[in-house]
């Protein structure tokens, strides 16, 4: 019996036709797109374009054993996304450039692929090249995106003052959960390697209709990590109304995001930790693991934006949340002093109020914790 | 004693900072450039976007053991500019996206982005962000480059016709045995293992006044693989006189590149062998080796440009290679038969001329191999 075939097996030309299939037909200011040298397209009229790049590393940002192929081409479109939500961009044209290990099943190759263009599809992203090749090490995907913005409604880090409010979308957390428990689920698994799932859906079937007795919560959890929604809609309405002054977004988790605004626009940060929207069902699961959710959550890669607001902005961030597909939490505060500083708990809340472990609080030399009381106004 | 710091001991907001210190000031066209979730900058007025992104990974594309860092950062770059020179486009912007081994030493780090960074400003290219990652295996090196072209100078792979000549621009064959020269070094040192020079310079200085013998050809046909010259100039000369009908460069030989005009262009193609341009010192050592010099140097990947021309527009053409920094050699002939046919020799040789191991060219399903009096006109 012949074994599944690989990308191997395929020439780098048959392997862009397969691409190729799941595009949809490209539009007229693409001048000339995959098959050439290079593409070629029209600029979009009176605006700026918006140019990021992000890669994926296997063994490093993802594992195979327990990501399946569409998550894995989801999650390497979804980053990038995350960036040009948090310039208020709209996205326009992605570049995917692979490097593949020569035994990735051409199945895997397909729902990678599939993964990338599914994502890309939703946001109207147009795929008009990239680039394949070779790995003898771990696959590799690098995506270019270029978006666009008009240049006064473009978000920057460096716009925030002192006295300016700070927000953070939807819920933090969730992620970071989802992946431990994805963890425990292969560690637990009999074979012990692998979970080796066709796509996410297949992962869904076996983990929840098998004897792994996972929860829906559970799995809620594990999509925050294999399929995160990135907040493009969300980055345009804050751009577009000008509610926000300065925009990050959590790629590096919620407590580099703060470093990052503070250091850019010159202002300190208090973050009032009580205040954190840490999904229900994560801070459940830290807890029972024994961990601080807080702490969890701080360094988690949520594909949320932190935001910060003028005071007399807040009636358009209100219209920005209603449309923008997810709630906007205010976490803390803009200040004079350049501190950055972290409460266990916010000025309604008491002392008892301090979550447990807080004072532990080592891993992020990027946040100073302090006391409340030394700190307190 | 401590052994060399690595990239590992480096935060990535320090090797950012390494990266930036090489980078001369942005121009005003860039809004937002390295150091916030993307870049923002202005499109340039009147002009056609050309986009392109290749990888360069370690252990498919190159061998640490035998390219000096600035090399690999120079090679990284010059694939890249040499899709743009294919297609008649003014290089721009780039980002860089490298994947890291932990133990990279941090003055290799430093001597990739010097290769890359003189380059780039060679070319008045202006690198606006990528990004940086961990490898759990070899280097990899991702760039996406942004280019400029008036959109009716714009020279692509479809515009061939029957009549058209085909032109190669420079010579071909001196990046394939320097390569091989390379490799024969570096199995002679007596280690084995490695000529670890620390940049390309003091490669130069280590095989030319040893006792390796090389003599200054060797070295030239070396420079030919390590830091090849991508025709910018030549490209856009050629689009902006119209001069080309297709273009393409030979990144995958010069073989693969024949095949790629006919099909897009929907044309067939004759190719003289006794035509085309070898290197004459690569022709020796190929000759030296017992290989057969048109084999070796149709399947080495020249980052040469080449290219179709009506027999009315020649004259544009001698203007383009008068000021494009390179010879063309005229090599063969577009035809109305969609056969694509190599040919042992040009109309003016005579069978005599046919090179040894010519009948025996089978590497390259991409080439049909006739006999001159199948396909003599």
């Amino acid at each position: 019996m012949l074994g599944p075939s690989t990308v191997a097996d395929a020439s780098e030309r048959e392997l862009v036709a397969r691409i190729q299939q799941q595009l949809p037909p490209t539009p007229p200011w693409v001048l000339v797109g995959i098959g050439d040298d290079a593409a070629i397209v029209e600029p979009e009229r009176n605006r700026a374009e918006v140019l990021t790049v992000d890669a994926i590393v296997e063994g490093v940002h993802f594992d195979r054993a327990f990501v399946p192929p569409d998550a894995i081409g989801h999650r390497a479109l979804a980053v990038n996304l995350s960036d040009l939500a948090a310039m208020g961009a709209a996205p326009r044209l992605a570049l995917l450039s692979m490097a593949l290990p020569s035994t990735l099943p051409l199945a895997d190759f397909d729902g990678i692929v599939s993964g990338f263009t599914s994502l890309a599809a939703q946001h109207r992203l147009q795929v008009i090249g990239g680039n394949l090749t070779r790995s003898p090490g771990p696959l590799v995907i690098d995506v270019t995106l270029v978006g666009t913005v008009k240049r006064r409604q473009a978000l920057t880090r460096g716009g925030a003052k002192p006295g300016d409010d700070l927000y953070v979308s939807g819920a933090i957390g969730a992620a970071a959960a989802g992946l431990r428990l994805l963890r425990n689920v292969v560690g637990h698994q009999s074979s012990g390697a692998s979970l080796s799932a066709r796509s996410t859906e297949d992962l869904r079937l076996r983990l929840m209709t098998g004897d792994s007795r996972l929860t829906t919560d559970d799995w809620r959890l594990m999509t925050a990590y294999l399929t995160p929604v990135p907040r493009i809609r969300l980055g345009l309405l804050l751009g577009r109304n000008r509610a926000a002054s300065a925009c990050v977004d959590l790629s590096d988790g919620l407590a580099d995001g703060v470093r990052r605004i503070a250091e850019a626009s010159g202002v300190g940060m208090t973050v009032d930790a009580s205040l954190l929207p840490i999904d229900p069902a994560a801070r459940a699961f830290f807890g029972a693991q024994c961990l601080d959710p807080v702490e969890a959550s701080l360094e988690a890669d949520d594909y949320e934006l932190l935001v910060t607001v003028r005071p007399r902005a807040r009636g358009r961030l209100a219209a920005a949340i209603r449309h923008g597909g997810a709630p906007l939490t205010r976490i803390g505060r803009c200040t004079e002093d350049r501190a950055i500083t972290i409460r266990p708990s916010g000025t309604e809340a008491t002392d008892a109020a301090l979550p447990a472990g807080y004072t532990h609080f080592r891993p992020f030399d990027k946040l100073r914790v302090v006391p409340s009381d030394v700190e307190g106004r």
